[in-house]
């Protein structure tokens, strides 16, 4: 970099990590077998880095292919090759700005997914061409390109769960501020935020199943949430991640942000009333977070904290 | 009302309609059958009114039963008689205020209830006490009682539907502002806001089966939107209604909120493609927004166009 | 309207109120007096109702004009005739659609306005085409036209002000569910909703003064808030709407909304403190919610209860 | 760690970087001068790491102090030594987990302010306790601490600007999917997102002015966006950044992320209307988003690119 002198005579500041892109293009992909009509619904945040620069010191623009183009580019792209999965467009989309353009170096796509399940009818089969929002969870990923490997992290997000017992908190370290009381059945309630991170980096390897991984993982978290007696959130964390890790073939490293959603039990006792853990507040604020990353045996942890709420 | 003079020597500001009330009450009542557990979980707002002149303008509150104890109220009732569905403990809720207060002519008690699934656990049956909210859409139920007679509009909010095919527009009114094309086939896709009034009123008749008739109405209106071709969404909006006052007994009224997302096909000419309706960009805002109506004959229509946005 | 036959041989849903629109079209309106900038930034959302049976009841779109062309509309008038005030760009708007459309009948359009204020360039005069968002709150007009006459309703929301003391709640109705405490000090605060209804209604009389009324309602309902002792939510909220309707002329009917953002004060005794008014725990849910109508005596009664939430 | 053997007979997946604490104390402080009041509104989020393997591995608490103390902390703390700024209440907090709790390695304290200005009465001095929310934009802390060093980064985000003319886009690079045209005379607008981060990292040197610093800094910000020419936000961006740097003593380094909220010009043709930069769509999605590090000569870049999204 050229230092330029600034006017006070000091050295002219330094320009460090940058990124630009298209945020939130949200783009549905409808496909026909017949009558029968499929549909992804995404939406993509693109951000390229690499030979920026002058448009930052100078303001030459030469280097910068407009955000607009790469809007552009997943309509096309949509269009040219469908949307197999998330992942999978990701990839695509990633490759073709670090390949064609001299002055990108890297590439990182997010894609969050909506679910559309088919409009079920009485008595007859599913609707061909009609479908209903699925709530339940958005899905998301994040494809990352340099040009010779790729990184890409699968999750989820707002999939919430709660066990109405087999749930306790007890045992924990007390200091002067400490009113809480030890409990032996509580409600446990959380809104799930995953990520985790595929093996799979090098093109010539077979990429994974994304829909099928995604598919498991999902399962095993719930599985995990749903067996598993919990002497705190952060066992049943580390509970959800480990049975991921071990389970789910070809994802070394999973992290979990959970929001301890509360629901106190509400004292019923002024107006004469025993409440045997059957009616509970739900706070909105303050709520514990509990966050971890659970690894395989021997694996790079790589999946960054505030990843978890990256736009 | 007294007319107290004011300094500028005029008649002193009149109080009109008012109400007051503990709004979003967040709620959750679990209920043991052995080892299976049941979950219900509402958010409650209660709206009283009576009289109320004097808090307004001499500042005595003998007659303002706290809206503290008006939560207090809805915990303790989750206790005492349990939360069979969003209506029947709306009812409850209304008739206690109405007879208990003196002062409290009308109670009007507005539900949200959120729906929660049980999770599957491969290989087995159905967790037992673990489930997973399931955000398809959110069920609503407004309960109004005088002391005499009973007013319930049930409903839902956030049902997200799109058809892919099976719609168009056209043949339209046109001015010099127009610049719409018409379409043959377009995708059509809305997020559903409906409620509907029950005839019941009389509480020495027998009260509808809630659960069934939301049950009822909800599949009609996913059955109507998917199984007619869609010349305009008001007209689509017509039959879901129709189709709900038709099938549903007990059902006189029903008003509905479509909103049009639009999914607009995306030019692809620039780049070379043809784009044969698989290619939607989605849009936030404008949106088109149709509302009405829709009556058995006969009824009187009572539903307020903007209880649609009601909080 | 024709009893049409359904095929279950009953009479045939009746197509009650209904209406239609674009909403939320946001336009920013730019104006130059020489190298001084004005801006103007809106969201608006046009509803119309008319002769619109065919188009729900058998499809066709002849009396429908686009809501598209309304879009087109609302930037074509920005453009022929500026925008003045929220008030003033509505009422031309609800004219143009019910005097131009033979189908229309009315027409209701609603304003959100968002303030921006100049950038304060240090030691110079204010930026000349530079603005920076003024947060504080949103405002509201309603416009609604019919052919002959004018309701305008005026607003705001997302005032957010409040009393760090001057406030007690006491001598309150208690009932077997009551466990709030009475205080003689407490912090009020709240988030306004207000609409005010002008007087004007008929076009051979000469507007109010859009701006001007805004501004002396917006500085009555802090003034009155802010100058009053409260001994309840609801008797500041009348002392608030008598004094819009005692000061500014042309305003004969406001509704305020008042929720209580609870500050309740922290038990901080275990910790062997004392908390005498310093230090709050601000609650989301539940909240109090006042509301209430103000009249000017004689005054009729047109602002409807669920308005205060309209989109 | 110590490898626990699954039941599969792999090795036991590793915990990794983990996380806990209370997130979104709301507290509001009110401290009194005479019979003046002042405010501060805080949103506290306390992140705590340390000696956690047993929680997560074994489910045994010994070690885990828990959430709802942190939360009565913030509250006691409020009330014992007052909020001076959100930074320096910060330190104190992150002082004392780290300090006081044998198993707490670091402390990370993140802080969101909301302002208020005192309410004016006309014809007269300001309001001596009452307050309006001041909605401009949020003020950010984030303060972190390992027992020996500092790190304190500021911030604030929703600060929005917009500059209705010396704007252009032109010379950028095209490809095949490239429609965008070049503009001499655009509308530039962001929401400003910015974190700086202080020099002072050493308790034995004396804290810098943190309310100065960042009146300074957003003072900086807001006059670099309105006094320079835009080549491109990329370029705006740097200029802000490098600002501030400059400007500001200790902060060697700001990162920035700027959406492009798009103002669109409306093709006004069709109706016969030219459109000479005075009406604009303003669209909600997709938009630019231009990110990047602005640091002083020598300094160590240190913000993390998703810290700008954190919660």
């Amino acid at each position: 970099m050229t230092a330029h002198v600034t006017p006070a005579g000091g050295a002219r500041p330094v320009l460090g990590q940058n990124q630009y892109g298209k945020a939130e293009t949200r783009v549905v992909r409808i496909t026909r077998n017949g009558a029968v009509h499929h549909i992804k619904d995404l939406n993509v945040s693109i951000s390229l880095t690499g030979d920026m620069e002058e448009v930052h010191l100078s303001g030459s623009n030469a280097n910068v292919l407009p955000t607009d183009t790469a809007k552009n580019t997943v309509y096309a792209f949509a269009k040219e090759y469908g949307v197999e999965s998330a992942e999978q467009f990701g990839v695509r989309l990633a490759r073709h700005f670090v390949t064609s353009q001299p002055a990108i170096a890297t590439a990182r796509v997010r894609i969050e997914e909506y679910a559309w399940d088919r409009i079920a009818t009485a008595g007859s089969q599913e609707a061909r061409h009609s479908f209903v929002r699925d709530g339940r969870e958005t899905r998301l990923a994040q494809v990352s390109y340099d040009g010779s490997g790729w990184e890409v992290v699968s999750g989820l997000t707002d999939l919430t769960v709660l066990n109405a017992t087999d749930s306790e908190f007890r045992g924990f370290r007390k200091d002067g501020y400490t009113t809480l009381q030890e409990t032996g059945d509580r409600v446990l309630a959380t809104r799930v935020r995953a990520r985790w991170r595929h093996a799979w980096s090098d093109e010539t390897e077979p990429m994974p199943d994304w829909d099928g991984t995604y598919e498991q993982a999902r399962g095993h978290l719930l599985a995990a949430f749903s067996q598993t007696y919990s002497p705190s959130l952060q066992h049943t964390l580390y509970t959800m991640g480990a049975r991921v890790v071990d389970e789910v073939s070809g994802i070394p490293e999973i992290r979990l942000s959970l929001p301890n959603q509360h629901h106190f039990l509400v004292d019923l006792a002024p107006f004469g009333l025993t409440n045997d853990n059957e009616v509970y507040v739900v706070a909105d604020r303050p709520y514990g977070l509990i966050e971890a990353t659970v690894l395989r045996q021997g694996a790079e942890p790589r999946i960054a904290p505030d990843l978890m709420y990256a736009q």
